[in-house]
Order: C-alpha cells, then structure tokens, then sequence
C-alpha cells in the first residue's frame, strides 16, 4: 500500500494502511497526494460503518501522527474509533511523532506493537527520516548510455540510445519521484519536456528544479510548457530576476562562489521545500558535481548493448580523481535485462 | 567433452567423444594438445581390451576425420574397431573432410545418425568452420572498467579496478583462448604478464601476438620471460627486425599503410598459422581499430560499481561515430553477478 503513494505524497512519507477484523481485511488506505489524508484515514474513509471498526487491528508503514499539520492528528481518530490492536513497522523519526503516539494508544488502553515489516518498508521510511532530518533528500540519477558510457554523440544525439521499454522504465522513474534537477545545458540542448508520459501516470510528471545561474533560458522552452506542475529557478543573486507572466515559476537566489551555484545548498533548498525525493537525469557536468559532493544515494544505469567509442559524451564529466582508491563506490543491489539492454541498480556505498 | 578442450586443440577443434554400450558409457574422450590425439582416438585408448568396442555406440561432436594429418584418419580406425552406430553433432565443412568420413562409414556398414546436439556444440564447431573457411579466428575482447566505462585513472593506474574474483574468470578466459593480441602502448604502460595464473592451468597460457611496429620493446619485459609459449611480433617492413637471442620470439613483417600496420591483414596472418581463437584485453586504441573492422565477435565486459568520471581512460578509443544509427551493435546473451562487480557477455549481431 505505501509503495502505491511513492512519489505523490511530499512533504509527506509514503504510508500504508490496513484494517484486519477476525482476520478479514475490512480496507486498505495509503498516503493521498500531498498527504492529505493520511493512510490510516484513507483507509478508515472506506469503511461505511465506522461502529464495524471497533475492536479491529490496524497496520501501518509508520507510527500514525499526533501532531496537528494539514490534517488533525490520526490518533485520536484511532482512539475514537476504538481499535483495539495497532501493528506499526517503525517508530517515526520526526521529531514532532517520535513514539509520542504509541505512548498516547497505549495510554488509551490500545495494544501496541512494533514489528519490522521487512527492508522495502524501512527503506521507504528510513527516505523519509533522513529527508527531513538531515535535509537530504534521497537523490537518483538515472543514465542511458550505451556499454561504453556515453549518452550522446558528440553532435549530441541521443534519440535513442535505450530501447522503448527502457525509456518507459525512465518514465516510470519520474512517477515515483517528486521533483527533478536540471542544467541549463541538458535544457538548451535538448529542448526536453521531463514529463511522466505513461497511460495513466501523467498527472505523475515531477517538478522541476532548473539551474539557470545567468537566467539565459527562454520561456518558449518546452519544459515550461505543462501547467500542472511546480517550476522552479534557482539563479546567481548576481544576475536579475526578469519578469515572467508565467505563474507557476519560482524563483530562488542563491550566492554564487566561483561562478558557480553551491549544489548542497541547493539541495539544502529543495529540501527545506518539502521534497523527499529527487531525480536527475543529467546532463554530465550536474552528474558529476552531484557526485563529487557524495549526494547520489541511488544509480539506475540503463545501458544499451552499443558501443560508441570515444568521442561521444561521457555520461559522467570530469571527477577529478587521480588516485584508483578514491573512486566513487557504489554497491550493485539489482540488475535486469531489459530485451537487448541492461539496467543496473547501485545504491550509495 | 569438447569444453574440456577449448584454447588447447589449435590448429584442431576442441570435440568430445563419448563410446557407449549397452547403455553404458565405456569411455569418454576428447582433443588432446594441439590436436594429438583427436577426441576418438583418445576415448579409444581408454579401453584396454580393444575386442570390446565391438558393436559400441560412438557419439562425437564433429564428424571423424577422413584425411592423414599429424595423426592417420580416425574414420579407419573406427571402421577396423567394427564400432555399430556413429552418432554425430555436426558434418565437418573442413573441405578435407565434408561427409567423406560419414559415407566412407556408411559403405563400411556402419550406421551413420547426424544430430544435432545443442547450440552449445554448434557454436563451437561453427568458430572452427569460420576460422579455417573464412580465414577469421573468433575474437573475445575483454575488458576490466569502471561502471562509467573507464579502464585507468589519467596517470594509467588500473590496480585493481574489478574484484578478485572477476580477475580469476578473466583468468580463465585466457585459458579458453589460443593466443592474445597486445599493442605496445599496453606492453609499455603496465609491463603485464598475460599468462594464466590458475591453479592447475598455469600450462593454458596463451600464445602471444604483440604489434610493435618500431620494434621498440626492449627484451627485458616481463611478457618475455613466459618460456612456455610462442611469441610473435609484428613490426612494420620500413623497419628493421635486431636480432635477439630469445628463440621463442617469431618476427612477422607486414607492409604499412599511413604508419598503421593493417589489422585484417594481422589476423588473417594469425589464422593462417591455425590459431582459431584469440583474446585481445585492451589496450583502447587495439580494441577501436578491431572494431572498426567490425572484427570483435564476442566482448566479455566486467564492470566494478565504481565511477572515474570523464578524466579516467576510456575502454575504447575514438570510433569517429557521428550518427546515432552507426553505433557498434551487440546482442547482451549473458549477465552475471560477481560479488559487486557485473559481467555482462555480448556477442556480435
């Protein structure tokens, strides 16, 4: 259940509700975009008769809140209602919940337990915690490139490197994630839309992040093109504001240093937002600076059965790295083969 | 049987043979060193008593030679041991033999059963056909990068970038191969070895090709000190060939064409002396000139989950590939899992 909320639910954690009575799941509920409602009252709303609740068990992902935020703290709803059993998978970290909830249900006479329901759920809620505990959010970059590593000729064609199923893999990337971060140059170059464009999905697009220190991009960019989605500009304070009609752009000053926008504070940013959850895709210089800093958790490398040689563009621009053990480590957690191409899974070591 | 055999046979195919009677498996065979004895041969003479064989089945990958080479026709010998049924994988497109040894078998009253036994044989038989008819060994490139495609740091440090258990299977492809093609630049930079250092296999290291154009390498290099296997150099006709003592070391003089020394002549120089099989291990300008000419039939690629960035050394030099459409394709058959490292097996389309 919390999987489905996965990418909808910022400043929210993806959560997962369910309501057992006489072993019977009675309704299955999970975190609604921009967590409003939350899992357990999703899945309480489904229930006609809310006196059929009494003495029921309810599962969650995550210890339920006890803080008044958009919503009113789901607790007392619990208490209320008269659960009798509350089965969570993990105390929540923020600070505002931390096991105060668990201390108030059992204060109400209701049966806690807290009972690890296995790595996809602490992973989804250990995302969470240190988003908004550190001020990182989890960050993935995606790559298509061919065997050899390069994403485009070095006329910078790229259409298509991956296969169809891979590129619908990416797009399915873009649904589970909140927001994105892109260079002006992958922008001017490619004149990309970033949009999630699976049947379905594409209320899912994520919104973007764009790094335009100079402000150079024009407004008849494709990407400013979908209305339905959060733009925002992060710019050096040493070049002006223009005045744009469109309403849905933001614009965020940062100082520059050396002519360039500091990446952590950027990412420092986006967090502060609300956002848990970011994808790159791009280009190779945002790559590399992402990397240099330590802030990718997660690669998911597609690559093609192609080989391109040496004067195509490298997926990753220049690291610095003289020395063979300061090379950036990552642990290969899964790989599948996607018809002719190769999709590789590493998280941060 | 015949996997047995593969890297030792040249200039032979690697065949098993098994003799089978009365549902039992009498003896089991297949090509021994460079070809003496062949496969039936050396599953015959397990058997003590030769009256035995009398009446016994014979399964062989590839049909028994008909003609006097280093060793007299098999198919006489199976004919005078009064064998009942040959069952055959494969009819040997050896011009020399092409079917004379199945009808010559099927006059002497034997009964003669082609079948094929599985791509796995076939594939074996059909680089042999290939090597001898088309004058093209099967080439296995292999190559040892990081997750971005990088085989050394700027300063050629490559110590170690794949696990050990990686090396220990690129160990074994040596094994599996008759002969290596090195370039200088690789001689030079690393000074390697290019044996095979298995326990047990340390007698499988293969012969080796360097192209030294200049004749530039001096005679103290490691790569001269392996006593145990042939050594060929290739060096351009505008220079002279010095004379050194090494009575293992053969010269081959080819013509040069704009100070390059031609690489489809250099292999066809090489399978002209019966070598079916050769591994080429970088360096990156050798591995981009062979696939220029489209000559790589197989690369086997070990990939660390490590990233160099876009200042380390390329796997493949410059392929001068404009267009999205040219790029080298390949068919992915195989992928494993090597601890944190991944190998992943392409084969030519």
């Amino acid at each position: 259940m919390a999987l489905r909320a996965v990418g909808t639910t910022y400043p929210n954690p993806p959560v997962g509700a369910i309501i057992v009575k006489n072993d019977k799941i009675l309704s299955r509920g999970w975190t609604q975009p921009n967590g409003v409602p939350h899992a357990e009252i999703h899945a309480i709303s489904q229930i006609k008769n809310k006196r059929d609740i009494e003495g029921a068990h309810l599962y969650c992902t995550l210890e339920p809140c006890s803080h008044e935020g958009k919503t009113s703290p789901c607790v007392n709803k619990i208490i209320d209602l008269k659960f009798s059993k509350v089965i969570i998978s993990q105390v929540d970290k923020n600070p505002l919940v931390n096991s105060t909830s668990v201390n108030k249900l059992r204060s109400a006479g209701i049966n806690v337990v807290i009972k690890n329901f296995g790595d996809q759920v602490r992973n989804l809620n250990n995302i969470f915690f240190k988003s908004l505990n550190n001020n990182k959010p989890f960050i993935t970059l995606k790559i298509a490139s061919t065997a050899d590593g390069k994403i485009a000729t070095k006329l910078n064609e790229s259409k298509w490197i991956t296969n169809s199923i891979s590129r619908m893999i990416g797009h399915k990337l873009r649904s589970l994630n909140e927001c994105m971060i892109v260079g002006t140059g992958t922008i001017t170059k490619d004149n990309p839309v970033m949009d999630c464009r699976l049947d379905g999905l594409s209320n899912r697009s994520p919104d973007i992040f764009i790094l335009d220190r100079k402000l150079i991009l024009k407004r008849n960019l494709k990407i400013f093109n979908n209305k339905n989605r959060k733009i925002y500009i992060f710019h050096s304070d040493k070049f002006k504001k223009k005045i744009y009609k469109l309403k849905n752009i933001n614009y965020i000053k940062i100082k520059e240093v050396n002519n360039v926008l500091d990446i952590k504070t950027i990412i420092r940013k986006i967090s502060n937002l609300g956002y848990t959850r970011i994808l790159v895709e791009g280009g190779a210089k945002l790559s590399a600076s992402l990397l240099i800093k330590n802030q990718i958790d997660e690669i998911a490398w597609f690559r093609a059965s192609k080989i391109m040689g040496n004067n195509g563009i490298n997926a990753i621009s220049e690291l610095n790295i003289e020395n063979i053990d300061h090379l950036k480590k990552f642990k290969l957690i899964n790989t599948k083969t996607i018809d002719n191409d190769q999709l590789s899974i590493y998280r941060k070591k």
